[in-house]
């Protein structure tokens, strides 16, 4: 297989956008990725996008889509893996194009969840877990992940102000993030005392929905240097992997074990070890996933991801800095569109673009997308 | 690239299925499939469905189908393209295996359609359509279908009547198939006389919708001959296009744009033309779409698909069968297990396993599938 390269990135302000429909969040990251890769034209496109028949009445995305962004006939599809929805797209147009199929391919990832009422919204974001055997017993999504969390404290002795840095962090990497959610600082004290959702988990501890669109341009990586004058960012390893997807039928429901089935390989692909990884866009939809993330891929021993926020390993100029740009916390969670808001800010970190948010050295990035509470698990490495 | 075959086949009879769940009815197609093809494992999943979001409170369905049917940690992902999304799905399946990326491929359609109300199913089916410029204004994907109908029967001529062969034939070849949702004959008199949707469209030429499940087997050709004593059925062209989402922005709406497009890259791909086609699967939710669709691949000229009915050229001992086991139309239509029945009938005529529906020479068949009033068209070439 051939080799793939980003070429272009595009990204839009995630808020609740009253004023702009869901196709047009699309065509707008479109524009931009199209914009910065110089070209008009592509073979095909991959919809990243989970909720839009439940929240917006539209299926058929895909011609949709690439009709708004004149981008007809190309062929396209939507590509749907819950939360992850937007990495597994990745994944999709990346062996589109690295199997020779098509030569120039666009990913976007989108969703547009303001319009919908709140319940609407929760019941929706539900179906990423099991609909008869979880939510059929009222458990929202939040509800699924306090209960890991609790768990998680119970067994490895952790209060809940340890998981402060992780909501810290990125809402201080938020802040000079221009599409970002919520770019304001937090404290610790603010932390510990916000409104309860879903015990143990607050307010704080949860990433904001909202309206988003990301969009990435992939080529062949022996065309990419040739048509643009930014260092060029390569694939390096792709992998995905699956669990049961209801969290009492795991075996251990501490352990995020396609994680570790997709970090593996796609550490084996590319040939590194977590040790040379120089910052990695994770998954921190609640803060407890940051620290199984944080395990599942090597950084931390097993009950001991908390510890890298506490020695302030996670910071932009740490160890290993995560969610360099607000992550889900702070840059916000539009769910179909988050994997590709990490593609775009980890070619943005490996192209030394990143202003404030710079990290030194950045020349090996990792980006993990994870769908539903760990069931689907999509992870990328990005090379300057 | 390499070449690609399918090597096992599975499905299951349409049907209101009320005792089995979604998970219920992918997983009997899977087993069947894999046992078909003499196997256990697989490399990935590739799901087809375009409802279970808004129908069943589910997504993450390629998670949850990997699970149920064993054979996790494979990865996997729901593709969706409308009615389309089987045939999107297993030209996923078929660009994962062809690239090398995956040595064994799974693709499964299920759409579980019997536990909604009917007005909840129709109105996901207009998803399928343009949300803000075509629903919003009370169209229902049937009432897009008979205005164009309407507009096709004013501008070339023809009488409702003139359709009847497509639905009679279709009910016909569904009579030996115990797979098929409505194995029953049709006259041209019930034809005619049949309860009125959407005038011209009557309840004889609309496709039944159903519960059911698909699936196949995908692995490289090379291999292929090796595991399995049945003929070799392999993939010789995948091509898909899009064309404007809403009709009344296309330039001609009685033509087929996208599947003009997608079928002239396949032909090219195989380096046949209609002329070497010994049978069709397209994609007949409506009458209408079976004399569209037969025009746009080069059986019929413009407005003169009609004609090839009234023939007799579209039986199963025809010039060009189609709907050899009663297509959408009578073996039935849920919607995003479709295009997956189109291409395990295509292998089963191939094959020469179709029994009472042979037929004869079955040697280069044709799938198209058509997501949308014609938005995402996917057209499959198999040779054996």
């Amino acid at each position: 297989m051939r080799k793939v390269a980003v070429l272009g990135i595009g990204q839009i302000k995630i808020s609740e956008h009253w004023d702009i429909s869901l196709r047009e969040l699309a065509t707008k990251a479109i524009s931009a990725a199209l914009e910065d890769a110089g070209m008009k034209r592509v073979d095909g496109l991959f919809i990243g996008n989970m909720l839009s028949g439940s929240l917006n009445h539209q299926e058929n995305l895909g011609a949709l889509i690439t009709e708004w962004a004149g981008l007809h006939p190309a062929e396209s599809a939507k590509i749907e893996t819950a939360c992850s929805s937007g990495g597994s797209a990745f994944r999709a147009g990346l062996i589109a194009v690295a199997s020779g199929e098509m030569d120039t391919v666009l990913v976007v990832g989108v969703e547009k969840m303001s319009d919908a009422k709140m319940v609407e919204t929760t019941s929706a974001l539900a179906t990423a877990a099991d609909a008869d055997y979880e939510t059929a017993h009222g458990l929202s999504f939040v509800a699924l992940n306090a209960l890991i969390m609790r768990r998680y404290m119970h067994e490895f002795g952790w209060s809940h102000s340890d998981f402060a840095p992780f909501s810290v962090t990125a809402h201080q990497n938020a802040v000079p993030n221009p599409f970002a959610r919520l770019p304001t600082m937090i404290s610790e004290e603010e932390y510990s005392h916000a409104r309860m959702v879903a015990e143990p988990i607050n307010i704080l501890d949860a990433s904001p929905i909202g309206d988003g669109a990301a969009a990435v341009i992939l080529v062949p990586a022996e065309e990419g240097s040739s048509r643009s004058s930014t260092p060029q960012v390569n694939v390096i390893a792709s992998a995905a992997g699956t669990d049961r997807i209801a969290i009492h039928d795991r075996r251990d429901p501490l352990k995020l074990k396609a994680a570790e089935i997709s970090v593996s390989k796609a550490f084996s692909q590319a040939g590194v070890g977590s040790q040379d990884i120089d910052l990695f866009e994770l998954h921190d939809a609640f803060s407890i996933m940051s620290a199984l993330s944080l395990e599942a891929c090597g950084f931390a021993d097993r009950g001991q991801g908390p510890r890298l926020g506490l020695d302030q390993e996670i910071t932009l100029d740490g160890r290993i800095p995560i969610s360099t740009f607000g992550g889900l916390k702070a840059r916000g969670h539009p769910v179909g569109a988050t994997g590709i808001y990490q593609i775009v800010e980890l070619t943005k970190q490996l192209r030394g673009e990143a202003g404030a948010n710079q990290i030194e050295p950045a020349r090996i990035g990792m980006a993990q997308n994870i769908g539903g509470s760990g069931a689907t698990v999509v992870t990328h490495i990005l090379k300057k």
